[in-house]
C-alpha cells in the first residue's frame, strides 16, 4: 500500500500496460501547477473499470500533458449492488451524503423528491463530480453513478423486480427489523442477487400517505436506527455501515 | 411522540412539575422573535439531568420571559458510557463530528492532538454549543461534555483503569477485530462497566511511533472499517454505529 502513489486521479480513458493517457486541462493544471509535478512523477490512475494503475508523467504542459500506465496497483473493486435513495436537503449536507455514500461503497445514488422535500432540482453534474473526488480520496476504484432528481413515486412505480428497499424512517414508532433479522431475511430470500437499496427519509419526515405506501410495498424492509433522531447525512452513514457489515463488503 | 412540542430547548435550570424556568436573552429572542411564540405556547425543555418536560410560556418579552413546567414528556436517557476521541480537522468537519457524536449517543467528546494534527487549538465553547444544538435537534435529553484539546499522549498516560479504547486506524493493514469478536471480548471481560472509548485517527494518519504505542497498550482494541479509506467524520459515524448496535443503546 505504501508504494502506491499518493495522488489519485479518476480519468475517462482506458487503462492498461503501456497505455498513454492524455490529461484534461483541469487535470494538467492540478498535477503541474497546483501539485508541481514534472516528467517522471507518479500518479495513481483509475477509471471505474480497469482497477488502479501506476501512471508516470510523460509530458507536462500548461494546458495538457500525458501519462503512461506502467502496471496495475489494485484490481477493480466493485461495491455491493446497493443503491442509496435520499431526499436532497441543504446543499452542504447533500454534498456530504454523496461523498459519504461513495466512501462507504454504493453502486448508485438516487436523489428522490418526496412530498416534504423542498428541492425542486439538483445540480447532477456537481454531485457527480463530488462522487469522483470522494473516490479519488478514499482509495476506491469505482465511482457510483449519481442520477438526476426523480419523484419517489416514479422510482417506486418502476422498481426493479427482486431488489429489496431498506427503509430508514426516523419518525416511525413500532416494529423495525434488527440487523440479525435482516441477514436472516437475506439468507432465506428467493431470487438472491437482485440487489438492495437504502432509502433515507427527508428531514421533514415522510407524509402519512408516503409512509403508508412504503410500508405496504412487498420489497420494503424497515429498519431502526436507534433511539435518537438522526439527521439525513448521519442516517445515511449509519444505515450504510449496518448494510456493509452484514450484507456488504466489510465482512 | 406526536403530542410532544416540536420546539426543544436545552436550559441550564432545574425542571420539575410546576417549576418556573426563566429564559436567557438568546432563548427569549429565539422563541418570541424568531419563532413568534406567545403566552400559552408549548416548548419541550431538557437540561441533561431531569428528562424532557412540557413547558408553557408564562411571560414573553423582548429580552426575557419564562415558562412553567407542566409534566414530563420523556425520561432522562443517558447514552452508553462511551467517549469519542478525535483529532480536530477542518472547522466544518470538526463541527460535524461533534454534531454526529451527539446524535449517535456518546457521553463525552475529547478532541486530541496527534503528531499529524494541524490544529493547535479549538473553540471548546463553540463545539459545546454545537453539541447542545444537536441534542435539541435529535430529541435527546442528554448533552455530551466537549473537553478542551489535549495531547493524545497525555490522555493515554492518564487513561482510566478498565476503560477499553476502540482504535479506528484507517492506514493500517493486517488484523483487526470484527464486530462479533468485539462483543465476545466484552462478554468475557473482567471489570465490566468501566466503559469504552473510540479513537478516530487524524486525516494524515498516525505517526509510526503513535501507531506502535497504541497497538502496544493493553486497553486498545483495533477495529476495521471496510476496504475504503473513510474521512474522519464518516469513520466516526461508522464506528459509533458498530458500537451502538453491538454494545450500546441501539440493541
Amino acid at each position: 500500500m505504501s508504494d502506491r502513489p499518493k495522488i489519485r486521479l479518476c480519468v475517462d480513458q482506458p487503462l492498461g500496460a503501456g497505455q498513454t493517457v492524455d490529461l484534461s486541462r483541469d487535470h494538467a493544471n492540478y498535477l503541474f501547477n497546483v501539485m508541481r509535478l514534472g516528467p517522471g512523477a507518479e500518479v495513481a490512475l483509475f477509471n471505474g473499470r480497469d482497477g488502479e494503475w501506476r501512471g508516470r508523467v510523460a509530458a507536462a504542459g500548461k494546458r495538457g500533458g500525458s501519462l503512461v500506465c506502467e502496471g496495475q496497483t489494485a484490481p477493480l473493486m466493485l461495491p455491493p449492488d446497493l443503491w442509496l435513495l435520499f431526499a436532497p436537503i441543504k446543499k452542504a449536507r447533500t454534498d456530504f451524503i454523496v461523498e459519504k455514500a461513495t466512501e462507504m461503497g454504493v453502486a448508485r445514488i438516487l436523489p428522490v423528491q418526496t412530498e416534504f422535500t423542498n428541492s425542486e432540482r439538483i445540480r447532477q453534474d456537481r454531485l457527480q463530480a463530488h462522487a469522483v473526488e470522494a473516490a479519488e480520496q478514499c482509495g476506491g476504484t469505482f465511482v457510483p453513478e449519481v442520477c438526476d432528481l426523480q419523484r419517489l413515486e416514479t422510482v417506486l412505480a418502476d422498481w426493479p423486480e427482486g431488489r429489496r428497499l431498506i427503509l430508514c424512517d426516523e419518525g416511525r414508532a413500532g416494529r423495525s427489523a434488527t440487523l440479525p433479522e435482516l441477514v436472516a431475511a437475506e439468507a432465506a430470500r428467493e431470487g438472491q442477487g437482485a440487489g438492495w437499496a437504502i432509502l433515507i427519509g427527508p428531514e421533514g419526515g415522510f407524509s402519512q400517505a408516503e409512509r403508508a405506501r412504503l410500508h405496504a410495498l412487498p420489497f420494503v424492509v424497515p429498519i431502526a436506527l436507534g433511539p435518537r433522531i438522526l439527521r439525513a447525512d448521519t442516517a445515511a452513514v449509519a444505515a450504510l455501515t449496518l448494510f456493509q457489515t452484514s450484507l456488504g463488503d466489510w465482512t
